[in-house]
């Protein structure tokens, strides 16, 4: 080993998950929204001007940040915009997370929590959901550096109401507290209405999910002007244009049509509810998903069996082989053309 | 102040530079290139399906490396690409400068060194440019936990010559040394052919300058495998997804146009040359740029009552109100016709 080799940081080397591509395929594994972006969307892309690509974009990416403001009624200072949710969340544990005793989030999580503590150096403590895969506020009351937890939660889909996000907040008046959003908008009830009463509170969301965007990487965290300005000030010294020319364009076009985003989300709550049914019907069982995705597991078959299978068909859905989830399955709620299609082989593999 | 508030990470904040808008101005002041993208970028722009904007990029990056691996005749382990160079220098910081020694850079250089060694809690060192402003490569020798420099240097314009370059190399076998190449495809020549020589060698690169893409955010880092996956594992650490659909779409386009590239960064050395002339005969001094700028000071009058009389002409430049370049302004060279009326307006200013 060369001796500069001994500089190098040390991180759990990540392997990028699988992207299979292919016409027939039917791709349930990453959580994506079935249907395209909104129609003004396109109308952006058309209009986009390549003469302003020499221009270096806006750092401060207003347009965007005001349309967002707009859309959720808060001020101009309480929006912050990354490179997708995952920017936001890496941003938020280096600017907030700094006091050297563990942050806490669940056992049963995004799996990218780990990964920041670890890349930058926080002690962190996963409290264990409870055997119906609930967060229990309780073990979010112990001295900590910090709280974080989707709502709902993944890969469970649970949500959590907010009566009991209000506990841990109340619990935890000297930290910050982060509520990971990035489903809440297939029937969840935002904390962003308790923002007036907690200035330690952000709330993180995404438009890769609901708003068909997930290619175009932009996520955002709403909270209090003091929140915002320190995620800024740590973003400004870390990269000043994130936000490309494109993202911003197409963001803002994607946020202005309401009526599309709650026909493409009402669709996919529809769908939902059908699989709910259907693979009740079929022997599974699930925690009551408020997600665009359902967690399910089977009465007979283990999971791997049923993924590998199901792979074979060119269905693919999401495979968690670790304690407490190597037994289920992260399905995607697609089209319902999609959806018959899996339930049809499912039909007839375990029937 | 809130308890919450001390656990807020600490950092310089910094404010985003002027980003004037309007018709009649001319924008010297940001390095900017004055011609657009090249043909076939308006022709991937145009050819975009927003359907795909619904599914997550390639992390990999792959089209993108791989055009670039192609361009530079490496391999695709050898090629790591950002959201701009800065997210590839912040994260080779991160990646490479963890030893407790302090990193090196010359006092005069590009600003946001400093900052990335702040934000990262790494020691640093500024060895001081000579009185012509330029490195003396003797300073590198010490012991450090890595060097980083930027060739041609900013704001100085300066192109250190490649035996200087593997000087500095030969000096430093232990560490990792970055040589920033944003400015080189204006004349300079490239660390790359030093690549197969040394491993611990990182060359990093940038769209924003000569290939007229600043505002779509891409940069990229040319190293040995070794080096290349070190990022990677960080980067993945970090955020899987950085590089939207249109930065990879648009990115290879640029790549593929050679010959608009040697047009377009040709005629910038054309007109550069053309401003040395008639800067001098204006009673400017500078260094011998070899980048798209020119760092001038006036014998008679102070470059701040310049940059003011040119900013009410509505003519912008750069002005560092620092020590060593406060009596200097860098002047981004723009289209022949940009430059005739700032050539106009100083003659009759100064005259």
């Amino acid at each position: 080993m060369n001796k500069w080799e001994n500089n190098i940081r040390r991180v759990v080397p990540y392997v990028p998950g699988e992207q299979p591509v292919g016409d027939r395929l039917i791709k349930l594994n990453t959580n994506e929204n079935p249907y395209p972006p909104a129609p003004g969307v396109l109308r952006a892309l058309q209009e986009m001007d390549y003469h302003r690509f020499r221009k270096y974009p806006d750092p401060a990416a207003s347009v965007l940040v005001e349309s967002l403001a707009e859309y959720h009624q808060v001020g101009a200072d309480q929006v912050f915009v990354g490179v997708g949710s995952d920017d936001v969340l890496a941003m938020a544990f280096l600017t907030f997370f700094n006091s050297g005793k563990p942050v806490l989030f669940p056992d049963v999580s995004y799996s990218f929590y780990k990964v920041w503590a670890e890349l930058f150096g926080i002690p962190y403590e996963t409290p264990a959901l409870d055997g119906d895969f609930r967060i229990c506020t309780e073990d979010y009351k112990r001295e900590n550096g910090g709280v974080i937890f989707p709502n709902p939660n993944a890969p469970t889909g649970l949500f959590m109401p907010l009566d009991q996000v209000r506990k841990i907040l109340d619990g935890n008046e000297d930290v910050i507290v982060i509520v990971d959003e990035a489903y809440i908008d297939f029937g969840g009830v935002s904390a962003l209405e308790l923002l007036s009463e907690y200035e330690n509170l952000l709330v993180v969301r995404t438009f890769s999910k609901s708003r068909s965007m997930a290619g175009i990487r932009i996520g955002y965290g709403v909270g209090s002007p003091r929140l915002i300005r320190a995620l800024n000030d740590v973003k400004y010294s870390y990269n000043s244009y994130t936000m490309n020319m494109p993202s911003l364009a197409l963001g803002v076009a994607a946020v202005k049509d309401q009526a599309y985003f709650e026909a493409t989300t009402g669709r996919i709550m529809a769908t939902r509810q059908q699989a709910k049914v259907r693979l009740r019907e079929l022997g599974f069982s699930f925690p009551d998903s408020m997600a665009n995705f359902i967690f399910a597991s089977h009465k007979r078959v283990f999971a791997e069996q049923i993924f590998e299978a199901l792979k074979k068909e060119q269905i693919y859905v999401r495979y968690f082989k670790q304690p407490r989830l190597e037994n289920h399955l992260r399905i995607t709620i697609g089209t319902d053309e999609e959806m018959e299609r899996l339930y049809k082989f499912l039909g007839e593999y375990l029937g």
